[in-house]
C-alpha cells in the first residue's frame, strides 16, 4: 500500500495506473475507521482494480462549536486496517494541501442540504460537496463508495454526481450494525458503557417506526411513533425523527420506498441512524 | 465537424479519441460567434488534437430582467464559422439536457463573484461556475480557452480550476478589437450606428486610465480619470470604472500588474471592457 500525502503525487501515481487501463475506486473517509468503513473498502476492492481510500477530517463540514478539533483521529490504526483490506493507495492530505489560502469557489448542496442534518448543521453539506468534488477531480475515479449510514450525505452525493455531470458510478453500501442493532460510527468511541446502552434507542425507534409503517402505511403516525419513543428514552436528547423520500429528502412519494431517519444526542455525542422501508400496500399516506 | 446535442453522445465520442491518446481542448461559448471567439478556437486548435466548442446560452448566468430571451442566437451561422476553423466537435445541448428537473447542487464563485460584474448581476458568476463545471465534467478536456474580454469571468474560472482541483490547463486569450478600439462582443449587434460610436468611450477611457496610471502610479487618480471620462461621454450610462488585481479582483498589489475595468450601458446594451497595465515604477500606489 502506498501512503500519499500530496494531491499532485497522487495524480501521478494514478495516471500511470490509468494508462494501463486499470479502473479506480475511491472511498472517501474521515478516518477513525471501523468495520463499517472496511465494508466500503471491500466493496471498492470487489468493483475496481485500484482502490484509493482518502482519510481527511474535512474542516469545512464542521460548524462552529462542533467536534472538529476533537474528532477521533488514528492514522496509524487506520493505515493498519487499510493494509488488511488490500487497499492500493491511502491518501492522507493535510488541510493546507486541500485548502490553500485564497480559495473562493465552493460547491453548494441546495435545498436538500438545508433539511434534517443540514438544518442542525448549517453549511455541513456544502462542506461535504466541496471536499468530495475536489477528491473526485484529484482521483478521477470510475466509481466511489459511500455508506448508507449517512443517508442524507449519500442522497446529496447522488445529486452532486448527477447535477455536475461527474462520470462516476456512485455505490451506496448498507449500514453495518453491532449484534444489538447499534449502527457503527466513529463517534461511538465517545460513549461510556451506559451511554452506549442508551444509544440503542435510535435503532429501536427505527424498528418501531418500520412496524408502524408496515401496519398503517401512515407516515405521520410512523414519525410520531419514532419521536415518542425517542422522547421517552432515557439519556437521549432527540434532534429529529422523520419519514422522507430516500432520494430527495422531501415528503415521501405516494408509492415507493421510504426512509426513516433519526438523530439525537447521547451525552455530548450526536448520533444518527436510518432504515429503508419498502412501500406499504396502502401507499405512502 | 460533428454536431452533437446530447452530453452522453459527446462522452462516447470523446472516450474513443482519448483512448487513442489524443488531447482535448474545450472552448465554452454562448454562440453568436465573432472573430473574438474564433481566436479562442484557433488557440485551442493550436494546443490540442481534438477541439470541442460548446454553444449554449446558459439561463443560469442571466438574472431577472436581463437579456436571456433576446440574447443573439444564430446556430447555423455559428456552425459555419466553426467549420471554417476546423473544429472537431460542436456541442449544442438543450437547456433540458443541461438542466434536468430536480437539480439542487451548484457551484458558487464566492467573494470574487460579488464585486463589479457580480454586484451588477447577482448570481451571474455562480451560473457561470456551475455550467462550466458541468462542461468540464462532460468533456474532461486537457485544456480550456477563455477570453480576456470577460476578465472577471477569466479570473473566476482560474479560481474554479484551482479551488476544485480540475486537472485542466486554463488558457486566457487576448481581447480582439475593431481597428477603432471597440472590443468585439456578441452584444455589439444590438448597437445602432450612433450607439456603436458612443460605445468607443469605453476603450478610450481605458487608454486614458493607462496613461494616468503610467504617469502617476496612482490607482485612485486612475479610477477617477476613467470614471470622469465615462460620465462625461454622451450616450453612456456608466456602471463602474475600477482598478483591481487581475487575479483576485481585490485592491491591486503594491507592485505587479493591474487591471483597468469599465462597464456601462449604451442604449439598452450593457458593455464591458478592460486593459492590463504593467506596474508603474512608483508601485501600485
Amino acid at each position: 500500500m502506498r501512503v500519499v500525502r500530496r494531491s499532485d503525487e497522487l495524480r501521478l501515481l494514478l495516471e500511470e495506473r490509468r494508462r494501463k487501463g486499470l479502473t479506480v475506486g475511491l472511498v472517501p473517509t474521515m478516518g477513525a475507521l471501523h468495520a463499517g468503513h472496511l465494508s466500503l473498502v471491500r466493496r471498492a476492492r470487489h468493483l475496481s482494480d485500484v482502490v484509493v481510500v482518502s482519510v481527511f477530517v474535512n474542516p469545512k463540514q464542521f460548524g462552529e462549536g462542533e467536534d472538529f478539533e476533537h474528532y477521533p483521529r488514528d492514522s496509524e490504526g487506520d493505515l493498519e486496517l487499510l493494509r488488511g483490506e488490500r487497499t492500493d493507495i491511502a491518501f492522507l492530505p493535510s488541510v493546507e494541501n486541500m485548502y490553500p489560502p485564497g480559495a473562493t469557489v465552493e460547491v453548494t448542496a441546495g435545498p436538500i442540504g438545508d433539511v434534517y442534518e443540514g438544518a442542525d448543521r448549517p453549511g455541513h453539506f456544502n462542506g461535504v460537496c466541496t471536499v468530495v468534488a475536489k477528491l473526485f477531480n484529484i482521483v478521477e475515479p470510475d466509481l466511489a463508495v459511500f455508506g448508507q449510514k449517512d443517508a442524507q450525505q449519500a442522497a446529496v452525493m447522488k445529486r452532486l454526481v448527477k447535477d455536475l455531470d461527474f462520470a462516476i458510478d456512485l455505490v451506496v453500501a448498507p449500514i453495518v450494525r453491532e449484534s444489538d442493532g447499534l449502527a457503527l460510527s466513529s463517534r461511538n468511541v465517545y460513549l461510556t458503557a451506559e451511554q452506549r446502552n442508551q444509544a440503542l434507542a435510535l435503532s429501536r425507534s427505527l424498528e418501531l417506526g418500520r412496524d408502524a409503517y408496515t401496519q398503517s402505511g401512515d407516515c405521520q403516525l410512523t414519525e410520531k411513533t419514532m419521536l415518542q419513543y425517542l422522547q421517552d428514552a432515557e439519556g437521549v436528547d432527540v434532534s429529529y425523527a422523520g419519514v422522507v423520500d430516500p432520494d430527495s429528502f422531501d415528503a415521501p412519494q405516494p408509492s415507493g420506498r421510504i426512509l426513516l431517519i433519526v438523530a439525537g444526542r447521547v451525552g455530548k455525542t450526536r448520533l444518527i441512524d436510518n432504515l429503508v422501508v419498502e412501500a406499504a400496500d396502502g401507499g405512502g399516506g
